[in-house]
C-alpha cells in the first residue's frame, strides 16, 4: 500500500522541520515540505517521525523467567537460567510475540533474536520464532544460539583441574541444522534473516566458529556472538588461547563488517583497534551488564576509535524488559561517569543514530535501513508528542531519549506495512497474548537451581571471592 | 471513608500470600486472611499491594526543561538551568501537578519537592506548590530550596583568585521567609510538611545551616540538603573548610536522624561512619548522577555501614522523568558493577524496603509510613499483575523492580483517601494538565546559556579538563 505521512516533525542537522514522507512499494519515495499525497494520507501533526530502531541483541524465550532470576553474575545466572528454561514450543511462540510487541512499542522495528534452541527440536524452535515474527510483522534477524561445549567449560579453571562433559551434539550436526535453517527460512527481502551465531568463545570451539564463518560466506549471512561480557570470560580467553578473545577471533577470521558482538565489556585498547579495523559492530546491552554486574562497556572509547555501536535489550531475564528506549537511555547516560570530560558524552541525537543506523550497519543493512532517506526501506516510527511523558514541549529527541517515554509510539511501519496504529499493535491480538502469558505461568518466588549449587564453590574460588 | 482491599497479593517474609486489608480513619486497621469487610469492598484479585514509595528528592519546576538541557556536569548544567528557569507561578503549579501525577503512577505516594523559589515571590511559590499537591492528594514534603551565596561560589577556585557577587537576599531574610512558610503551611497531619532545605555546602554559609537547624529544632522539621554530588563539591569543601563536607556539617550539628541528604556520591569511609552515627539518610538519585556524570554513589557501602538509603528521581531536568520505578531499578542494579561479590547486591525486596520504609525513615516517619502494618497510615499502592509488562507471572516484586513496568498502578491511596483508581488519577483532570503543559511550551532545540559561556573556561581549568 502506498501512503503519505503528512506534516510530521522530522530532525534536520541540528533542528526540526515539518515534512511529508511518501512511501511506495515498501520504500521511502518522497520527502518534501509540500504535501504531495501519494496513496493514503496519514496526518502526523504533533508527531515525530524517526527511522525504526533495532533491538540488536536479545533472547526471546528468556521472557519466561524475567523478574525471578537470582542476583548472580552471568556464569551462575546462566546455570539457573538453563535449569528452568522452557522446553515447550508454545512458550517459544508466545515469548517471541511478546518480545516483538515490546520492541515495537518502544520504537524498534527490527529484532535480533539470539534464539535459544530446544534440544532435539532445533528446527522447530526456529520455525516457531519465524512464524511469530512474521505474524507480528517485525523485521526479524534470527540468530540460532549454538555452542559445542558444555556449560561448565564457560567458567575458567584457574589453578584447579577441570574436565567437562562433551556437548550432547557434534559440531558438524549443529552446523547442519544451521544450514538447513538458512535454506528454509533465510529471506531478507521479506524481512526474515538467519544469522550464524556461535554463542561465544566461552562455549565454542574454533571448529564451530570457522564452520559458521564458512556458512556466513557461502550464504552472505551476518555473524553474531557474545564477546567478553564478564571478567570470567576475559580470564578464560587467556586460559584457552593465551591471548585475548578478540585477538583469537581475528586470527580465525571470524571478525568482519557483518559481525556484531554483544556486550564487549572487557576489551583492551588493542582489542578495540581490531574491532575498528575489521569493521565489527559492538551491541551495547547496558541494563543486562548492570543487572549481571558484568561491568560498564567502554562505549565512549569505541566511538572515539570509530567502532560502530548499536543497542540491545538482551534477554528479558537479565534486564528484565524489552523496552528499547530504556536501553538507549541508560546505554547513553551510563558512560558519563566513565569520562569526566562532558564533551565526550553521547548526545540524544547521537543515541538515535546509534539505535537506528548503528543497528542497521551491524546487520549489513546500512544502505537499506536506519535513516530517513529516499530509497530506503520504510521501517518508520511515529511518536505522539502530546503524550504526558513527552511534555512540556522542549526538544523532542531529548525527551524521547532522556525521559521515560510511556505510551508514545503512535504508529510503526516495517517494509512499508503498518504494524502499529493509534498506539496498538494491529497485526496480532495483544490482549489474547496477555491472557496466554498469564495462563501459562504462575507467581513463584523460591527456586533452587541444582546446577548453581554444583558450580558456585568453584566459581567463587576461581574468581577470588 | 472506610474500606477493605480484598484478596490482594502481599509479600510475606520470603513469599507471597493473599490477604485483605481494612482501612479506617486513614489508617490500616486490619490485615487478615479472611475477608472481614470494613466499609466499602475493593476487590484486589491478581493485584499486588505494597506500601507507597517515597520520591525522596526532586525539584518540580525542572519539568519545564526536561529533554533540553545540554550534556553538562552539575555546575555548568545549573548555570544553564537557571538561565532558563520559569519565573511564572502558573508554571510552578503545573509542574507540581505533573510531578505528583508521575510519582503516583509509578508507585509513589509521597514526594519531597526541593522547591526552587521564584525570587521576590518566595511564599507565593510555596503556596502554589502546596495548592497543587493538595489538589492531587499526594503526601507532600516541601523543602524550599534556599542558599545565601551566588552561583559562581559553587565552583572551586583552584589556584585562581575568585570573588563572588553577594547573594541578592540576606541570610536572615531568607530564614524569615522560611519560618513564615512553616507557620502558614506546615501541617503533617493533613500530609503537608515543610522542611528546612539549605541547598548544600556549595552555596550556603554556616549561618544559613545553623539558622535552618534552629528552625528544625524549634518546629520539629526535617532537614534536607544536597551533599557531595560532584567532585567539584568535594574539592570545594576542602577549599572552604579544610576538611570534608560531612565532617564540617557534623561539626556545625546539621546532621541528625531528621536529616536527608541527596546524592552523597563522593564520601570517604570516615564520612560514611559519620552518616551512620548521626542516623542521617542518603537519598539516592541514580539517574541524575549518571546524566550529570556525577559518579556512582557507594550505596552498597552505605547499606553495609547501616546508613539508611532511600530513592529520589531528582528534578526532571537531570533525569529526565519522574518515574520512581525507573529510579528504583537503576538505583538497585547500578551497584552490581561496583562490587564483584554478588552476595552484596541489592535484591528486589530490599529495593522495595528502601523505597518505602527507607524513605519514611528519612522523613522521620518510620513509625507512621513505609510498611503494611496495622496502625500505620494508609498510603497504599495496588499494582495490576495482569499488565503485559508484568507478565508472564514470575516473582511479582522482581517484575516490578527489575522490569520496566508500564501502566501498572491500578489504585493508590494517601492517608486512606483514594487518589488513583483503574489506573487513572482521580483527583485532578490529567488530560487538562496535559493540554496546559502543551499550550505553555514549544518545541525548541538551540539554546545558548549566557552564564555557561561565562563560567565554562574557569570550570574546565579548575577541574583539570
Amino acid at each position: 500500500m502506498d501512503f503519505t505521512i503528512e506534516n510530521a516533525l522530522i530532525a534536520t542537522q541540528d533542528d526540526y522541520t515539518t515534512l511529508s514522507v511518501g512511501v511506495s512499494d515498501g520504500k521511502i519515495s518522497t520527502i518534501s515540505p509540500q504535501v504531495e499525497s501519494v496513496g493514503t494520507s496519514m496526518p502526523a501533526d504533533n508527531k515525530l517521525l524517526l527511522p525504526g530502531f533495532i533491538n540488536a541483541h536479545t533472547h526471546s524465550s528468556e521472557m519466561w523467567q524475567r523478574g525471578i532470576m537470582s542476583m548472580f553474575p552471568l556464569e551462575l545466572w546462566l546455570a539457573e537460567l538453563y535449569d528452568f528454561a522452557p522446553l515447550d514450543i508454545e512458550k517459544v511462540y508466545l515469548s517471541a510475540l511478546g518480545t516483538a510487541v515490546e520492541t515495537l512499542l518502544s520504537g524498534g522495528t527490527s529484532v535480533v533474536d539470539h534464539l535459544v534452541l530446544i534440544p532435539g527440536k532445533e528446527l522447530e524452535t526456529i520455525a516457531t520464532a519465524v512464524r511469530a515474527y512474521q505474524e507480528v510483522g517485525i523485521r526479524a534477524f534470527i540468530a540460532p544460539l549454538i555452542q559445542d561445549e558444555s556449560l561448565t567449560a564457560g567458567i575458567p579453571s584457574g589453578d584447579t583441574k577441570q574436565s567437562h562433559e562433551a556437548y550432547f551434539r557434534s559440531t558438524q550436526a549443529t552446523l547442519d541444522i544451521l544450514e538447513e535453517a538458512v535454506k528454509l527460512f533465510h529471506n531478507p527481502d521479506i524481512g526474515m534473516s538467519i544469522l550464524v551465531a556461535p554463542t561465544g568463545i566461552q562455549l565454542c570451539t574454533d571448529a564451530l566458529f570457522t564452520g559458521c564463518a564458512e556458512l556466513s560466506d557461502k550464504y552472505n549471512l551476518c555473524r553474531h556472538s557474545h564477546l567478553l561480557e564478564t571478567k570470567a570470560q576475559e580470564k578464560l580467553a587467556q586460559e584457552k588461547y593465551g591471548c585475548t578473545a578478540v585477538e583469537h577471533l581475528q586470527r580465525i577470521s571470524y571478525l568482519d563488517s557483518r559481525t556484531s558482538l554483544a556486550h564487549c565489556v572487557h576489551l583492551t585498547d588493542g582489542d578495540i583497534k581490531i574491532l575498528a579495523e575489521t569493521k565489527s559492530t559492538v551491541v551495547h546491552n547496558p541494563l543486562s551488564n548492570l543487572r549481571l554486574g558484568s561491568g560498564i562497556a567502554p562505549i565512549l572509547k569505541y566511538r572515539q576509535a570509530g567502532v560502530n555501536v548499536s543497542f540491545g535489550c538482551d534477554g528479558a531475564s537479565s534486564n528484565d524488559s524489552q523496552d528499547l528506549l530504556e536501553a538507549i537511555k541508560i546505554g547513553s547516560i551510563l558512560h558519563n561517569v566513565t569520562d569526566f570530560d562532558y564533551q565526550h558524552w553521547i548526545t540524544p541525537r547521537q543515541s538515535v543514530k546509534m539505535a537506528a543506523l548503528g543497528g542497521a550497519i551491524g546487520l549489513n543493512m546500512g544502505e537499506l535501513l536506519g535513516t530517513l532517506d529516499v530509497g530506503k526501506k520504510a521501517d518508520l516510527v511515529l511518536y505522539d508528542l502530546t503524550s504526558l511523558s513527552l511534555l512540556p514541549r522542549t526538544d523532542p529527541i531529548g525527551l524521547l531519549v532522556l525521559g521515560r517515554p510511556t505510551n508514545i509510539v503512535d504508529s510503526a511501519w516495517v517494509n512499508g506495512k503498518q504494524v502499529v496504529a493509534n498506539g496498538k499493535v494491529t497485526t496480532i491480538d495483544v490482549d489474547n497474548l496477555r491472557q496466554e502469558l498469564f495462563k501459562n505461568s504462575q507467581w513463584q518466588t523460591q527456586r533452587k537451581s541444582k546446577t548453581v549449587a554444583e558450580l558456585e564453590a568453584h566459581y567463587r574460588l576461581v574468581m577470588g571471592l
